[in-house]
């Protein structure tokens, strides 16, 4: 028997994975879980089909997602990650001794349920004592804090079905009140070469800039995800991701990273000409 | 009727396009070519079952082959390409006034003359008078001429079938002395993520480490190239792409492009820490 995991990038156009076997799913009030044993990427789990999380390069994204934010500012102590029920973006916070509080809210506990049964390599992230999780609406948590958080990751699915509130102006203005005078916010901002994905980025993009005063865009290599090419927005109240870059302080902590360096920290805001005339364009 | 192309990057994991028609393929004494419309990426072509270039995407692979050398070297005016029958290569090249000489050596005419039939984007490089084709083999060609071109791009296949020869040891020597003083290398380097390929980038750099002074890596998203994570080598006789790096001098030449900039030249070359590591192991 050959079992096929497929992802459609467009309509017409699909990557595909052979499988060793299913390992479980599950329908939550949320969306379809399913955990796979794949030949190449090791065990991953999609979320409605799509493809979440897996063990070969899921070490990218959240090497992307932690240590930029946490290289400009290193003094960061409270930081809530909404959605990242997979845990790899809790894994990668609870290596800096410096932060004193982690909330994570996701809306299906289920995700992280299973993940720590089936992923433990990203789920162990939730062992960590300064990890809180909340199980409901992003949307709504946001709301509760004023000017408390110095970071928010923004670790979202796309911008369908349960991840789509999160896609939201509302919800960026309540980020921004949530974070105090020197937060930065992460948010999962899709991909440039695709139309479907690229249109996302840049409404994402033009929401963040007509809240935030700084607002960048970097990119990096993630393979499993469509074109190869993604995004993360990078939103503060000041801090420039590049200006105030702390390199020296942030390679005295000596953490061991596999994607993440210094270099890496300044090459991924530097973007291919198309992307940024996609983001700055007026349409 | 559903038509769909696949091209595997392993055994167990796949590209699929969906394409219209197959619009041409014939068996020439040295591969198959075959050329598709598409959905997505417009017109492509394949040497032997994987795809070269399409519509959508070659624009990142020439800039970055082209663009990156000659904003190190604005004065080049001798050079040679190895490989590239599709024209994308010397295409751009032809954008610089100051190029007094262009050779492009490809081992089967049929590549050239079907892309110039078929996909005119990218063979309407052939039209400029500066541009002298050798259909012959590269690896002897390079053998003809001593200190003279300032440089050689190898725009080849991956190192199966004819390119094979093409990432060898004794190539790269013969390369080293076909140029000038200021010479620079330009290779093809695969891709870090899937280990096939990974092999092959790493074999590539460590013989060309052993011959050239310079011997640097950089990267670009090639959305349809396996992994979408795609290298070259930039190997020269003394020019570093970074620190003699004429972005002033290239920023005046007022050339419009898609992809590359003076801020991508730089982060190019700034890899992950897995690349780094892959590249500089023992092994």
């Amino acid at each position: 028997m050959e079992l096929w995991f497929s992802e459609k990038n467009t309509e017409t156009c699909k990557f595909s994975i052979k499988v060793k076997e299913q390992i479980y799913s599950e329908q939550t009030p949320f969306q379809k879980i399913a955990f796979f044993e794949s030949y190449d990427f090791g065990r991953f789990f999609t979320l409605d089909g799509l493809m979440m999380v897996n063990e070969k390069d899921e070490f990218i994204y959240h090497d992307m997602i932690v240590h930029v934010p946490m290289a400009v500012n290193p003094d960061i102590k409270k930081v809530l990650v909404i959605g990242g029920g997979d845990g790899g973006t809790v894994r990668e916070l609870s290596r800096y001794k410096s932060i004193e509080t982690i909330h994570l809210v996701d809306i299906d506990e289920r995700v992280v349920r299973l993940c720590q049964k089936y992923l433990p390599q990203t789920a162990c992230g939730f062992d960590d004592p300064r990890v809180k999780t909340y199980f409901e609406d992003g949307v709504a948590f946001v709301k509760k804090n004023t000017s408390y958080y110095d970071l928010i990751l923004v670790d979202s699915t796309d911008p369908i079905g349960p991840g789509e509130g999160l896609f939201t102006k509302d919800f960026y203005n309540d980020c921004y009140n949530a974070l105090n005078e020197n937060g930065i916010l992460i948010n999962q901002h899709e991909s440039p070469y695709f139309e479907n994905y690229a249109k996302e980025m840049k409404k994402a993009h033009v929401k963040l800039k007509s809240i935030f005063d700084v607002c960048k865009v970097y990119q990096f290599h993630m393979p499993t995800y469509a074109s190869g090419h993604w995004l993360f927005g990078f939103a503060s109240k000041g801090l420039d991701p590049i200006k105030d870059h702390r390199k020296d302080k942030w390679e005295s902590l000596g953490l061991k990273t596999k994607y993440y360096n210094s270099g890496i920290h300044l090459g991924a805001f530097l973007l291919p000409t198309y992307v940024e005339e996609k983001l700055n364009s007026p349409d």
